[in-house]
């Protein structure tokens, strides 16, 4: 038997914002320690991993760990009757083949329950070791949104460059080119104002802005976002969830071998 | 010779919103006591009656009956070039095959009138006899208009039962299935926030959606809304106009034998 | 060498959406004394005229006379990228074949710059003599919006006709016509929205509404609209710019050979 309340409800509405557009079909994997997720985009080219520690919740039984298949679009359309200040109960009985998502309104007058058929999907859960990055980037996560979007307006492709000084976003594209810098400032009225920076040396890598724009769906979720880099490595890009977890996108550079200078520091 | 002055301008650009997408072409039948309109939507399965009675007028002038054949998108599209705080009045000469709409701006800077070409349109009149009524449910307007809404994207049709304890709205579909309880509820801060329910005997009726979902947007007219069901009956959907008059929405329930059991109470 | 800088950059924002759907590629020309531009739509039926002085920019640096083409739906694309309060500068180097243009955050936290190629376009420009007007209406721009607006939805064209006692706006189709009549109106709180006419003779001029619907783009630009009629000059509508300049959109009257009394004063 599995229950899970959830006061702040619009938090698993925005999870689902965040991700439905990446991921088609997944496994929500739930045992007693948290509700989490694991998923390759359709394309297979990037990856999503969801955590919603089970301290996070009201009330949280989990009897036994359980891996349920959900269509995340038809989850979506059934979260967004909820209203964003309802309770979300998510159940499901041993063996069922149906999962059930409860709301409640704050004055509990109005009480809704949303049955889903689950389904069978393969996945296999990959093992994403912890690593060292050479620069990491906290910014607002709007500031991110932001920047991704109107780098799109220009080119297909950012090249993120980190120095100890800011983190410099670059495009080119038919009608131009485009360099958008951001100074490290820790001098803010309100911690997720600043933009700070960890770095161990320069890094400058090449990524879809497709798939930048996609992540920035989690905006939502989080006044700042982390994005972790290294030249081995594919990118991280983390939203917080305050108290609960977080949702994390990882992304490989693209190497583009024509423009080999793409690859070194250029801040 | 007609002539009705409206100071509430904006409740006419409200009443056209709210049939203007159900009912194409209808005759305006104007008498010495009011204003009014019944006309079936185009695919002839409901039923729109609207009136607004003399004593909501500034000025109310109608020397004799006459009726008013109106193409409503293009009476519509006339009314939407009234402020919201204009003054409207509507007049025709006898036996003038148009009608004028005149906006004034609430310190008379700007003048507007609006010459609309009068169609010939056949209708028979129905009358419709006061029922008694197994169950009246009253409720937030924008909360059943929400309902409607959140089921639309599950299913087709929606299943209203009542029972004493509240009204259960129900729908299926290909994803999964929904059911919304909305609880009696009188004590609340506001009158038009109160959920009340009047039952001589349980009722649970099948409608079509796309109706409802219709109706719901006469919403802006007025905060609560009261459906009134009965098994042998069409369901009514009343918005009342303040002091003026209603919007009435008529819909026969649809009897799905397949599903007999739909139709017994089951909340 | 070039260098502009505008403290309020939104304002260099506002005049791209003005003018970017009336003209596709245009030359801008810069003096010592200031930036302007002039421009055919691209079905050669309109002018438009930007001027930007020189003392409204915090820097202004123009070496020597120099005329850039831009193509306006790309610079747009760029200035969508400035912040509302970003502070934007414009340089070209002498000769160079790119402009770039600078924004910078009120904080100084975020800086960015885009470079974009220059065109070659043929062009000449028009000396537009000082004229005298029969008629200048003075009114809220939008007001001025909203009513060509509303007519559009039920004609095509619209006689703006004058006298002593207000402007008269009117319009006919299939579904109607349409006369809206705006007062002459000094005795307003605040001075941006009184209608104020100077006229010397009565004058009823048709324009085609798509034009004016494209001009009234501009609204942001300005509080006010200016309108300049004459019976053998084209319109001129003017938003004035605070402190810079202005907008200007020039327009010949449509001769409907068919109505000719629709050149004659009719209010």
């Amino acid at each position: 038997m599995l229950e899970l309340r959830l006061v702040q409800g619009s938090l698993l509405k925005k999870v689902l914002e965040a991700i439905k557009d990446l991921v088609n079909d997944a496994n929500f994997d739930c045992s007693a320690t948290g509700f989490s997720l694991q998923a390759m985009d359709s394309s297979h080219v990037a990856l999503v991993a969801l955590l919603l520690r089970n301290e996070g919740f009201e009330h949280y039984r989990c009897d036994r760990n359980i891996s349920m298949g959900m269509n995340l679009g038809n989850m979506n359309k059934m979260l967004k009757c909820a209203g964003n200040d309802d309770i979300i109960t998510l159940k499901a009985d041993d063996g069922s083949d149906t999962v059930t998502f409860m709301f409640e309104s704050p004055n509990q007058d109005k009480i809704a329950d949303f049955e889903m058929k689950l389904m069978d999907i393969d996945s296999e859960h990959l093992g994403i070791p912890e690593a060292e990055y050479h620069a990491i980037v906290r910014m607002p996560s709007t500031e991110f949104a932001r920047i991704c979007k109107d780098l799109s307006s220009i080119g297909d492709t950012v090249v993120i460059s980190v120095t100890k000084e800011g983190v410099k976003f670059s495009t080119k594209g038919d009608i131009g080119t485009a360099n958008i810098v951001c100074r490290q400032n820790t001098t803010v009225d309100k911690p997720e104002e600043a933009t700070v920076i960890e770095m161990k040396e320069p890094v400058s890598l090449t990524f879809a802005l497709r798939y930048m724009n996609s992540f920035a769906k989690a905006t939502p979720l989080s006044h700042t976002v982390t994005i972790s880099l290294s030249s081995e490595l594919p990118v991280v890009v983390e939203y917080k969830i305050e108290d609960m977890g977080y949702v994390r996108f990882y992304l490989a550079p693209k190497i583009e071998e024509d423009e080999e200078e793409d690859t070194k520091p250029k801040v």
